[in-house]
């Protein structure tokens, strides 16, 4: 409860009013997983990659999320076009670094969306956001092998100089623009065992920011939300794929009001 | 009750004891859900879209569906190519316009593929059908901002311009091949929080042409066999995660003397 | 129970206790559920299939997984890539010819990658398996129409000339290298009206390579575990949505005491 809870709270009620189109160029695992978790907690949405139609698709969303998991050059090349026509018009890019760091081509791409495009916010496992800075970096395929605190100082450093919002996914949530510090304390430690769940996650705050133009505050209401989805599945399921399936539920059940009550959400901003 | 639901019972019996192979070419959000459509209902599905092998795919298949989201280039040319031979080999092609006129590289598409291959059936939503002879209509992404009605008059003159079986899904489902006209009331209210559900309707459409020669009569048993199955769904469910679940249930639970039951098909044509 | 049940038992132990990361380049259908199947059973997974990153990023995995579903040209090449290099690495390659035999272009992808990649296991249906050297073969899209039985004799023997293990699923599994001969008779039949099973199963076959360097046995518990998951799945669930959801619940609660005593693994080999 506070402040925070209250905006994230406004931010759903403005988000099932207003139905926002969110516009994904995402990789194949996450793909349907996505769609379903923007459908059920009200936005609406649309998967397009071909170079041929981006710009045009852009051109009728509220937000665009870019993810680089399964990528391939041609994707590549269609994020930075649908990147670029998304800032023109004005709405928010959202980046997510799938296994940025596991390869060089994957960071490469990272790097390379972050210097084409004005993204607004990065969300990334902590070893996806140290990869955007660290050239030496050891990880494994998609998952952190580091945690949120030792991406922290990176994220902190890069969204100053990037003027990026940062939300670094993990037991707890880091969300940050290089002054304001927001942790969201709310999930469910089955939320690891589900594919494309930090996609949907992604989304989720492509979703929020398209209805409110505080980044951090949207990012960390979005990471509320999508993590108290995760803790009412936990406590109906007690395995993955239930788990999954009751989280799409919960996203669909929650109301403004039960996000309010819920929300965990914590400033941790030095004056 | 009635001749409609009769033979939509009767069309489900063929199809459990036939067991028709059904080859998509269809979009990477709804492939999965459109696979599992198909086999709860007791069909087969083949997914394949590499140019080098689709007109050896289609022909062990008794139809073809051509799903245009999340289209490329390569993958127009390909469904081409496999809807050409389809024909060839005499058996039916849905084609699921997915966007259309919500990019011009869509338009482009859906209507180059009318152009080139004698499609079957046609089914989309109403923005969809609009799109596939106005052009300058406003849509967005591949949800629909009008109503079946006011895209019912395009579908009767496409209709019989093309030859082609128009079904227009809704909040009640048109089917007409521009002489007669057939409402299909099944369906709930949740299917439009699920992705790829209008994807998976075409599949069944095409499982159903693949067992009934009578494009109008199966289209419209296709769409009431799985509007019930939302209506099953929806009794069992309140969210869409579950609902999507117990859909697919249903779709395997659905016995043709249920079918016969609760199919809600109204004949509209006019004399 | 017995020394393949207690063998399938310790590497289940294993696999929970090292989280083994396996690289998948998959099919687009399966893609999501495949990724599922190794989380919930405790492993590690990562989809990558461009050509640009494939050799890192199974430089970091413990198992490759090849699977030919949805197959393009590039993906293919891909897939050669990666396999060349994870044999050089000395992990286990795994080739699922999902549809081999169906199309030429299937057929002649499978036996490249046998040509070229020293696979490890490949596991397939009968019709699969003996399109891999029997060039007249008649087959229907991904399914299998001949029976375990009629592939024995191929499998004992391509096992034998290529030094590959052999998986051939289907009511009972057959698994052979051409000397020993084992059957595991786990397994439920609404497992066939779930896609991409086979092609997870196939994963699940990664999973346990990467932790049992004895093949045979590692498929044959691969097995054993992943039929147990379809049969307690099919205890609590009477069709084929809510059955994959019970099924990826399973593989995630199985103990390696319960596989201890449920793995019905059958020794054939003649001395």
């Amino acid at each position: 409860m506070g402040v925070l809870s209250d905006r994230a709270a406004e931010d759903l009620s403005k988000l099932r009013n207003e139905k926002p189109l969110i516009h994904n160029i995402t990789n194949f695992v996450a793909m349907n997983f996505t769609a379903n978790t923007l459908l059920s907690m009200g936005a609406s949405a649309v998967m397009a990659h071909a170079e041929e139609e981006v710009e045009e698709m852009v051109s009728s969303a509220r937000a665009l999320v870019l993810n680089i998991g399964t990528l391939t050059g041609s994707r590549l090349d269609a994020m930075l076009k649908a990147g670029v026509k998304a800032i023109e018009n004005g709405i928010p890019v959202i980046l997510d670094p799938v296994g940025s760091g596991a390869t060089s081509f994957r960071t490469a791409a990272a790097r390379r969306i972050l210097e084409t495009v004005s993204v607004s916010v990065v969300r990334g496992n902590a070893s996806e956001i140290l990869s955007l800075r660290n050239d030496n970096l050891s990880t494994r395929g998609v998952d952190t092998i580091h945690t949120v605190e030792d991406a922290a100082g990176t994220a902190k450093t890069l969204a100053k100089e990037l003027r990026i919002t940062f939300a670094i996914t993990g037991p707890a949530d880091l969300v940050t623009d290089g002054k304001r510090v927001l942790y969201v304390l709310n999930g469910h430690m089955l939320m690891v065992r589900v594919t494309g769940i930090g996609c949907a996650a992604t989304a989720a705050i492509a979703a929020f920011c398209s209805v409110d133009k505080d980044l951090v505050t949207a990012a960390a209401a979005a990471l509320a939300f999508f993590g108290l989805a995760g803790e009412i599945a936990g406590k109906k399921a007690s395995a993955p794929g239930s788990f999954m399936i009751h989280l799409i539920d919960a996203l669909y059940s929650i109301t403004p009001e039960m996000l309010k009550n819920h929300a965990k959400i914590e400033d941790f901003s030095t004056p």
